[in-house]
């Protein structure tokens, strides 16, 4: 390192002065290293989203949005008429996410498929359909080329299968142990259809909470490998894409689905208590109804793991008015990426900005972002 | 790693089964990685572009580019007439670019700097006004938090010089040994003006080449510091951003200026050999023209460096008609990012795909393109 470098006082984040694993987790210390460092330097305009004209070429961007992880930038297209500030304009959905997870190879899926899948979600949960991606690679000098040739193709199925198209790419190449194998990183642009307005901002109290299915899969099959465990068989990761279930949910909700969210990093519970926050909402959600396969749940019980709070790739909740729930529920109930999607909870205007967990005998424990993760590099 | 995967024969890209620390220095073995296993995956479509419509969702994608680094897709917006095959509709631009420079910080900029200029000037290179930029952070377990905050304040700073933002982002931590500190990805989305028409296939013989200003700084800066060489304050690089001289340059030459590339890994030969082979062209460089200054060259002297193959971040080649030679270099000259423009060659008809150089006494050598990069890690 230049040894010009001189260090300022450090700075903590969540008492640390050194990125942590658990700054990767999607909890707590996450969010703290977002609002802590990225948010003070690039979010500088969000508190005055209508300003954004002034920097000159960017004046489309009028709703700059911070750097979210797992969540996409809607942005009006310049001379479409979205710039007037209506929503009759063209708007695109942007996003990225980087992949790094371990194993590479995992019971039903891959980083390839992985890093193909979790974009198009990011997109699909702000009601885009999805169009394009990038394809980033970085390379540790020594991987197998036939592996990389097995990661390519599977994300090019991934593409096929999710209706995109990778348009453009990088390869870098670092010395050997100075990265592990492969990192991927997609971009993805999306086409946010007119009159679709999915945001946090949008959640209200009465609004009915739906999930598309079982939890756990994708990190409890990550896990089963990375842990040696045997009974992969039953454990299969959920990866899929999700932008079709979402095309359906808006053809029967219309705007009546106020928000979408899929379950990544974190889990049910991280998703959960991203929203309460940002929409200033309470959520109650009945235990009993979250659907856990009995392999999860006996290989999150050996692993002292919990559910709730495990990765998934091919999972969403959505928020929806209740007028709208059971149309929207028939809706997931017949499209096929939906497996015995549920209706868990309700939004209330008590206990703001807290997730509660309910069971048989009523308000039970506070569902609380955890500090990291539990397990890292899932995704 | 899963013990379940089985290797088919090993498939050797020039003569190699495993990732080589070559395969990302943008030379031949670059190229063969490339057309071995990207193109054919992703590029399936790139022989028939008026078919793209075929796979529904992406219907907006008729120019499917194959994933070549340092080249921004040209795709239409749907619904704005760019798909019904006329230059009319509203054109994005879209590329992604990641950052592994060692060290992170050198004279004249450091690895935030890079990854926004660097996306920005892939942009501009397809005659684009860059908008928005996303960032995907790959950090190490234990990497400073303090230097990852200066990291991040120089590529908010770098976005308001390029007049782009930074809408969205993604972090993700590995442990300790699994990475080098930090990576960064930046993709990027700009707008195509109308009219504007950049691309290898517009040049023709008799086209004019314009060098925006001496070569050689931004790799030298980053090996002197490596090399531990003592004479930085005469070396630093040219870290720039591009788009307002490719902007400028537009305005002099109009739909005269038919080709444009930056030249990043490989230097000056690497981005030559490409457009000569993309265009079938033959190219034919002054050599006594190219400007290196004195720092640079003693620097190259001393490592054994040629300064044509040495990576640059803030200069640009253009192929431009020869009645529009001089307007363009003038409205470079006026331009505060080009550094000394000069005029260094000509296209012709002869020796189709071929660099050739030339000196006081007529024609001389090949300059071909290396196998690796004579630097790996340089951005």
């Amino acid at each position: 390192m230049n040894d010009e470098i001189k260090l300022n006082c450090p700075v903590p984040i969540g008492d640390h002065a050194t990125v942590q694993l658990a700054h990767g987790g999607g909890g707590r210390m996450m969010k703290n290293l977002i609002e802590g460092i990225f948010l003070p330097a690039f979010g500088e305009s969000s508190s005055s989203p209508t300003t954004g004209g002034g920097t000159g070429r960017a004046s489309g961007t009028r709703t700059l949005q911070p750097p979210v992880p797992h969540d996409a930038a809607v942005l009006p297209v310049p001379g479409t008429g979205g710039a007037s500030g209506t929503q009759s304009g063209t708007r695109l959905a942007f996003t990225t996410d980087s992949f790094v997870v371990n194993p590479l190879f995992f019971p039903g899926g891959d980083i390839g498929e992985l890093a193909v899948y979790g974009t198009v979600n990011d997109l699909a949960m702000a009601g885009a359909v999805p169009a394009w991606l990038s394809a980033g690679f970085l390379l540790e000098e020594g991987f197998s080329l036939e592996l990389l040739r097995r990661i390519v193709e599977s994300m090019a199925a991934a593409a096929r299968a999710a209706g995109v198209r990778i348009v453009t790419g990088d390869t870098k190449v670092v010395d050997r142990g100075k990265a592990d194998g492969v990192f991927i990183n997609t971009s993805g642009i999306g086409w946010v259809p007119e009159g679709v307005e999915i945001s946090p901002e949008r959640v209200e109290p009465g609004d009915v909470i739906l999930l598309s299915g079982d939890l756990g899969r994708h990190g409890m099959a990550v896990m089963s490998v990375r842990e040696g465990l045997r009974f992969e068989s039953d454990l299969e990761s959920d990866c899929a894409p999700l932008a079709g279930l979402v095309e359906a949910m808006l053809a029967a909700g219309g705007t009546e689905v106020h928000c979408l969210r899929d379950l990544t990093r974190g889990g049910l519970a991280a998703a959960l208590n991203e929203i309460a926050s940002d929409a200033r909402a309470g959520i109650e959600i009945d235990e009993s109804a979250v659907p856990v396969t009995e392999p999860v749940a006996s290989a999150c019980e050996l692993l002292g793991l919990d559910p709730l709070y495990v990765a998934n790739e091919g999972r969403l909740v959505a928020f929806v008015s209740p007028a709208s729930a059971d149309r929207v529920l028939a809706a997931m109930h017949a499209h096929p990426a939906a497996i015995g999607p549920v209706r868990i909870g309700v939004v209330t205007d008590a206990h703001t900005g807290l997730v509660e967990l309910c069971g048989p005998f009523g308000p039970g424990r506070i569902l609380d972002l955890l500090s990291g993760e539990q397990m890292p590099r899932i995704c």
